[in-house]
């Protein structure tokens, strides 16, 4: 991975982070493709940016998560994507519940030259 | 995806299905890359097809599944590997043990002239 490509991996990925700590769900303009898909556990696939939004709204809410950290396990770049393995921790802001663990891979795609999920799908490690 | 394309990840996902209804993991060798990774809900990730193979027939046993049925719901091709959004129904050989309903995405990777499973991820619906 050249270090330009990782430079913009990772400031999605830190778009993401600020996303949920700020709760500017807006900000995810920046970190999905338009017409991408997560597959989150325990729900149905959900498709376009626009209903991503309201997913993460209503899980960031209903969890009362209060922060995320994304780490890069492992990127690699095929044709005009490129697929990554990751780590997840989220942190929530209730008193006393314990950080949780997954792990998830994305699917990359370029959008208007900028770097974005395209397919997004995690699971917990425990 | 043209139809050889189709027919190939046809014929990989079926044996996969064949192995599970089995129980023989060697056929696993025909699906999942040499170095191929999976990343299963409530553990850590699995790396290599060898140690993946230990964990499919663990699982199989652990959770007396009978059956599995794969369905492509989307396969795109970029560079020399691609990305599958798929469906999967896991049947319990337990009696009345509802069928498992799971969404996965596989990114596959041509080994040996064939296109094989290279990082497996999923998670239940419900």
């Amino acid at each position: 991975m050249s270090p330009a490509l990782q430079r913009d991996i990772a400031k999605t990925n830190r778009t993401f982070e600020e996303a949920v700590t700020s709760g500017d769900m807006s900000a995810l303009d920046a970190v999905y493709t338009v017409d991408a898909r997560i597959l989150p556990p325990g729900a149905a696939m959900v498709s376009g940016r626009e209903n991503i939004k309201q997913f993460w709204q209503a899980a960031i809410a209903g969890l009362n998560v209060g922060s995320i950290q994304l780490e890069t396990v492992d990127f690699t770049l095929s044709g005009d994507t490129g697929y990554e393995i990751g780590r997840a921790t989220l942190n929530f802001a209730t008193d006393g519940v314990p950080p949780m663990i997954a792990k998830y891979v994305v699917v990359w795609k370029q959008e208007d030259g900028a770097w974005k999920w395209h397919v997004d799908i995690w699971n917990p490690n425990a």
